[in-house]
Parts: structure tokens; sequence; C-alpha cells
């Protein structure tokens, strides 16, 4: 049998059972683990792997771009647990005919990124790599141990929102591949899939709210993160596909070429916006204090429900059937 | 220019000067980061990569010893500046069409690993790979601030010594390269390359002596460490290669096919024992008290010089040359 006969998720259930933890510490199975600390503080740490061929493609990146790109996504995963990232670690393996221009911009790409989070890049690892380049960050983060938000705490009947546009890194990622010109609308869709813009703040924020239950980061498209997060709090979710934030330029976009914008905004991924559940008693005072501190719209787009792993799509109330492709790195 | 005209020291060099460090923590450029805790305790932390074709063959080493390995050469960083290894996370980049029994037995080596050494592992990266395997192990130690050793501690007069036997993994990978007859020798000499066995207590323990000043590990070659030692502490170094220490078995199969000891125990690599340099005057306490707490014998290979980053070898006194490859990862 074949990792792609497994699947990851398969795969990630043998990992979390081979390596069960202990001591209120949280192993494998949410955005970071979790090492209790002291004075009520705990350590966040996540690890993000870019492989070349898989996640980038090293002629239609820049350099700097994919160097930005490696801290981001680590980055996104200790704010979905409302942790303040701090220490960086980046493993590089790099074919030795590598250009040095090139290297030296992936390195100011990952500085450019550390500098805006105000992280410290303390260590890591440069190896030669035969053919393909493999970029590996981890990266620690500390929270009050008490205000992490997990994904499995969602509750019946609280409000499903994010916390930004959906698709839109999808669609950027099209006009890529479909080599589109670069009107204005497709520069921004391009800048979403290069540049993603986890807000750290914004997590920290949500994570002090008591009326705050899950928490996760949409990195792999809102069916695939929600599903993981209704199994996790074995609870179901119910979707109004009309309310999902979709960005007038990925409409604009996907109406002039006939895309699906709901169907890039449920399987598209690389968002690296919140997915929140949020108690539905204090979602409209959460929604007007979120959008007071960030100006931003905290956008309502659905319900938990009671029935485990069960995610019901539907359009002005009616249910609809969608065809979401979860990625699977494995098959 | 490529990055094999830059070369892996002088890549390090660029990195460290990108991204400074402050407040006590030490960033690039010793085995770990350290980041001050609370009480009196510090953070230690290390990553490092494998890739398939560079630092293993698939077909050349059993999935479990592979596993394994990842976190034993990782052990001994955190070894290597007294600290005691706690927290494990595993990025693992995999072609969908690997196995999953050689997966499996892979994760079983990770495994035999963590339990050896008391460690969790909390989390990592399972990704796609188009062709090459990446491992990748980031694993957080914790030590006494005070009593963490590193490589730029080392000063005048210094008893140089290792904690083990030079070459035998080199031994090792020279037998496996040439196929050769697995005798009782070559057995051992294998076991040494696919099985390296830093001992964190050994660390532990030494770094509690003040009479300890530098400490390292020999993942690179004693050539290669000791220049990185010495230029780090602005010394230099004499080094009585007689002294070296050779395993009986490294010694009778070398003399059976004709291969220089001295020159493995030097440039060999892997061999994941400490480099340590030690007070002349605490020198034959410690190396009495480590006896009798380990059953071991430190070494003594030479002594610390003043003229700073001047190698010198002799053998019974007089002063040799040697040829010394340091291994470059881009060169």
């Amino acid at each position: 049998m074949q990792l792609q006969d497994w699947g990851e998720e398969k795969f990630i259930q043998y990992l979390a059972k081979q390596f069960p933890v202990k001591d209120s510490i949280v192993g494998i199975g949410d955005d970071c683990a979790v090492i209790p600390g002291e004075q009520g503080m705990a350590w966040l740490v996540t690890t993000d792997a870019l492989i070349e061929g898989v996640h980038f493609l090293k002629d239609q990146i820049t350099a700097r771009d994919l160097g930005y790109k490696t801290v981001a996504v680590n980055v996104s995963d200790i704010t979905a647990m409302g942790g303040e990232p701090k220490y960086a670690f980046l493993s590089l393996a790099l074919p030795k005919t590598v250009d040095c221009t090139w290297v030296c911009d992936l390195i100011q790409g990952v500085k450019e990124a550390c500098e805006k989070w105000d992280l410290l890049l303390l260590g890591g690892d440069t190896v030669g790599s035969k053919r393909d380049l493999f970029l590996n960050l981890t990266l620690i983060g500390s929270a009050a141990a008490t205000r992490i938000k997990y994904r499995h705490q969602a509750q019946f009947g609280d409000v499903i929102c994010v916390s930004g546009y959906l698709g839109d890194a999808r669609g950027g990622l099209e006009a890529l591949q479909k080599q589109m010109a670069k009107t204005e609308d497709v520069e921004y869709l391009l800048y979403a899939h290069f540049h993603p813009e986890p807000n750290p703040k914004q997590g920290i924020w949500l994570a002090s709210q008591s009326g705050v239950h899950a928490m996760m980061d949409i990195s792999d498209g809102l069916n695939c993160n929600l599903t993981r997060l209704i199994k996790s709090s074995q609870k179901g979710a119910v979707i109004e596909t009309t309310q999902l934030p979709i960005s007038a330029a990925l409409a604009r976009v996907s109406l002039e070429h006939g895309w699906d914008a709901i169907q890039l905004a449920l399987s598209g991924g690389e968002d690296y916006c919140l997915l929140v559940t949020v108690s539905a008693d204090d979602f409209k005072s959460i929604q007007y204090s979120f959008q007071e501190t960030f100006g931003l719209l905290l956008f309502d787009i659905g319900r938990i429900t009671t029935q485990p792993a069960e995610l019901i799509y539907r359009k002005h109330g009616e249910t609809i059937q969608t065809c979401c492709t979860n990625f699977d790195h494995f098959q």
C-alpha cells in the first residue's frame, strides 16, 4: 500500500496515536502545540514546510515573496490560537547551483516578514539539496494559557464567522496558472496569493473574548478547515453560501472568466484569515467591537449544529450540493 | 554567482548578520539558540534537516534507522550545550507513492528515539514531495541558564578532549559505499554510522562543571568542528594525532583495507560525541569523575593556544601536515 492510499488525514491520525502527550501539554491535532510555561503563560509551537513543485514553482514566485510566505503561513497558525509569534527557526535545503542573488532575495523576504511581525529568527539549518528546494520554518509564540483558543471548542448554536474575504488567494493561483493579463483586479488576487497577511493582533483580541469559542486558520480552504473544526468539536455546521465574503475583485474576475466564486471561496485555500465560532448571544457585540478595533467586519456565514461531522451548505435557506474537493498532500 | 561559489560558512555569516538578536537571547552561531526562561531556566532550540541524496540514500538506510537518526542528530545539539531535550516537531515531505510500511517503520524509528531520550513529539507538518524525501526536526530542550556551555568559551591552556571514539561513523559510511563484507568489526562501524548515541546526561554533567569551558558536538568531523570552536573563541589549538581515540574495530578495518584511520578521525563527521575544552588545573579530576560517573574516558587530545584560528596537528610532538577536507553543503 502506498501513502496515497492512506491519505493525509489517516496518516496524521496514525502519528497522533504514536505520540501521546501528558501533563496538560497539547500535541498533534491543532494549529499549534501548546507547552505550559511559568506564571500562567504557555508556549505555542508550529512548523510548516514549503516544497518546490508542491507548494510553489520557482519560476512563478519571486524569491522575496517565497521567503515572506514561509514566515507568514506559520504566523497564521500562531494567530489562530490567539498567540503572539516570537522566535523563528528556518531550515533551507538548496541546490548548490542556485543563484546567490536569488538566495539573498529569499532571505530579504524572510527578514521583511520577521520585521513586520517583530519576530527574531534565531537559528536553523542550511543544507544542500540534489534537486528541489525545501523550506521549513518552526515558529514559537506565547499566549496567556487560559486564553488559548482551540478548534475543538465550538458549541451548539455558535455563529460561524470568518475574518476576511475567501477565495482571493485561489483566484490569484488561477490567474497565475492561466497567465492572465495583469488588470488591477488580477494584481489584487495575485497579491493575496503571494502575500498572506495574518494579523496576530486580531487573534489575540478574539482569544481574549469569552464569547469566542473555537478558532483556527483557513489555510486549506473553508470546507476543509470547517470540516476539521466540527469533527474536532463533535458538532455539525450549516453555511449560508450567499453570506460568504467575496471580494469585489474576485467577483468581477469570476464574472468575466466564468469562475464559480463560491466554489473558490469554499475549496480555495491559503486565505490565512480566521475561522471563528462565537456564542450567538455575544456575536453582535463582538462583531461591533472587532470592527471598532480593526476596521473590519467579522462575517457571519453560518451556525454550529448538533449533528456530528455534518456540514450542510444552503443558498437562500435551501440546502444545496457542492462539489468541494479538499486538498490532500498524498492523494 | 552561485551558492557553491559562496560556500556554507559565508552563507551562515550572511544569515547571522541579517538577523541580529537582543535581550540576552542567543541566535545563529552555536549548536542551539538560547531563549531565557523563568527562574534561571533557559530554552535551547535546534533544528536539523536530512535530505535524500545528500544526507542519506533511501536504499542504503532502513526507514527505522533514518527516523531514529533524524531525532538523534538534534539530541546531539542539545547535549552539546548541556541541555535536556524535551519537545520535538517533525516535518516530513514524502512522495505519495512511498510505501506505507516504509513510512510506519520511519515513524517507529522516530518513536524509538523519542522513548530513548524521553522526548515528546508534539507536532510537525506532513506534506507531499515531488521526488526526494525531506525530513526536518526541531527540538526544544531546557537548561539552567548559567550552566549552558558555548563554543566561544575556550581559554588559553585548556585541555581539548573528546567524549568518544572518532571516525567510526565515517568508517561505516566507507564500508557501506564499498559494500564490504559484514564482519563483526564492519557491523560495529555500520552501527555507529546508522545509530548515533548522543548522551544528554554527559552533556548536563559536563556543563555543571565550572572547569569545563567550551563545548560543542562533533557532527561534521573533529577538524571542522574544532576549527569553528577556536574561531569562535578567538584562540588556536594544537592536536597530538597519536592521542586521537580510534576504536579497535576501526583500527583493524583500517589496517586491513589500507585506510588512514587518523584521517577518518579528523575529517569523518557524524561522530556525535562531545568536543570539550577543560581548564588544565581541573582536567584530571573532571576526567576521573567523568569516568566514575559514566564508565568512559574523556580523551585528552590537545591544548588550546593563543594564536587565533591556528590549528596545528602534531605526531609525537612534531608538526605534521594533514589534508583535512571539511564538508561544505554548497561546495
